[in-house]
């Protein structure tokens, strides 16, 4: 027989209200509390997740706001995050924001109107004054005003490595590739990562940092390149700025390993199925999934969560680095 | 000053109620329809999608099941889905299935309670005893019985066009490469034009076709590969298995071009701004998401829809074939 509320009640001592209390996440006496959740272990009470939400007025589902799904390491990301929501009963809304603070905002108006229980977001236009710390909202990869809650992976410190690495590899000259914007954002720390750690151990070093946007491809980076040359080791701002990079190279003839290595930061995949493509700083990319469902999921329900989360990240050698094994 | 709903219906001659009959799609008299629909235009009344969601009791939110977003071909696809779908003011959940017939019929109960006002679905689990004419169901890929709608790429022909493609560039020995489903899929005929343009053309060929799950970088592809070493020209199902088709060609010393030419199917690309990375039969992404699109709304606001839509696909020459122009 299945065990009920009131089962749980009467092994407490304590009122049905009480119970209910403590299941809603709702204030009571720790000493309440505390003889509720034993009795609930006790009796192995299972929680009716479906009759919690309609009593909370909850509507179970999460806001994923990206710049698009149409890019690798996005979709991977979205993946983990859609799986992590519904082993937790949570359904996902997928928003391509493509920078439009309107789109997002509107997810925003409907947290505030419990259409939607929170936000996960990969922002990259200035949303900061619509978000609060009162506001369900979990982001990856820009700090807002220092009351925003997010997850985001060691990025200074891949910055450091990707350089560390390439210095191991022999490399003389150092290139960084990568687009500035002009909110702050997490991802410039890889830039600070590896500038600190060109500095510190005196390796020489050149900077290629337009403003954003830019196109990659369009003639800025090839000028940047061409007056360049001595340059054999490059750290790209991520992955796709790597491969747009190798576009450029190979056109001026010049060969990845060869004549230049280069490390790109993500670490995309086609799936699980496919090896790294470019040598790269990986992100522990599902791990990034989890933690942010899980602290969203703690915010949504007023439990206690990390405010700053900040995963490690991995060298992952691949094709445009040389094997120093 | 707006223009109201009164004000169609008095200049117009016709009742309030029939004004808002035939902004909702409800049936009324096709001359009272004529003349609304004038007095819309000439007054350039704009109808408030927000009203008349409330009125029509519709959630404005549409279910895109896919077997997983973490593969370029579904991202793509679902970035185009999100974008035509937003346009028309409707939201996007996503789910990832991973082929979940539980998960998959958790959206089309969600169809049944209103929740959600339609599904695009990308489904390879046996869900057709729950979908009907009935409900709001788009499908690429798939037919179920003949009474759901789809939207799908002219897979014969595309499998037709490899195996011509090849021949061009003097293959004579061609193979074919792709797993086979117990539920009848629309990928099969990709293999049908295939195996159809070798036989009524005399072309020597061989096929792989396990069944479903595989895993083709496992052995048996190896093996088959192995035993067919004449092979010099390979059309695969899809760009992912062509992919890993190379690994393992790769691995047996067969160098792509040199030895053997391949075909993937899809047009996978990390997004706009990158070329095709094998020589692929493409289909038409974002025109099938907008067909999708439009063919739901349309199922959805009762009115008229291609029950049937096939768009044509090209081959677009990459790296893994030779350039025979």
């Amino acid at each position: 027989m299945k065990v009920t509320m009131k089962d749980v009640a009467k092994y407490a001592g304590v009122s049905l209200g009480s119970v209910s209390k403590v299941i809603n996440k709702i204030h009571v006496k720790e000493a309440t509390r505390e003889k509720v959740l034993k009795a609930i272990e006790e009796l192995n009470y299972e929680i009716d997740e479906n009759a919690r939400a309609l009593k909370t007025n909850r509507s179970h589902t999460v806001a994923l706001i990206l710049p698009s799904i149409w890019h690798p390491f996005f979709s991977e990301f979205a993946y983990h995050i859609e799986e992590y929501l519904s082993k937790n009963k949570y359904k996902l809304f997928l928003c391509n924001s493509d920078g439009d603070a309107e789109k997002e905002n509107e997810y925003i108006q409907m947290v505030r109107q419990s259409k939607v229980d929170g936000i996960i977001g990969i922002t990259y236009s200035d949303i900061d004054r619509y978000v609060s710390s009162q506001l369900p909202f979990v982001t990856i990869d820009r700090h807002f005003s220092e009351e925003v809650t997010y997850v985001t992976s060691d990025n200074f410190h891949g910055g450091e490595i990707a350089a560390e690495e390439l210095v191991k590899r022999q490399c003389k000259k150092l290139a960084f590739v990568g687009a500035i914007s002009v909110y702050p954002t997490e991802t410039q720390n890889r830039k600070h990562g590896f500038i600190h750690y060109c500095e510190t151990n005196q390796i020489d070093f050149v900077k290629f940092t337009p403003l954003e946007p830019i196109d990659y491809l369009s003639g800025e980076l090839e000028d940047f390149l061409r007056e360049n040359t001595e340059v054999d080791g490059i750290f790209a701002i991520n992955d796709l700025v790597a491969l747009q990079t190798i576009q450029i190279m190979t056109k001026l003839n010049k060969k990845v390993v060869e004549d230049y290595q280069i490390i790109g930061f993500d670490g995309i995949r086609k799936n699980n199925e496919f090896p790294y493509e470019l040598s790269t700083i990986a992100q522990p990319i599902e791990k990034m999934a989890e933690a942010a469902v899980q602290t969203l999921l703690a915010l949504i329900t007023g439990n206690s969560f990390e405010q700053r989360t900040i995963l490690p990240v991995t060298f992952k050698p691949g094709k445009t680095t040389i094997n120093n094994e």
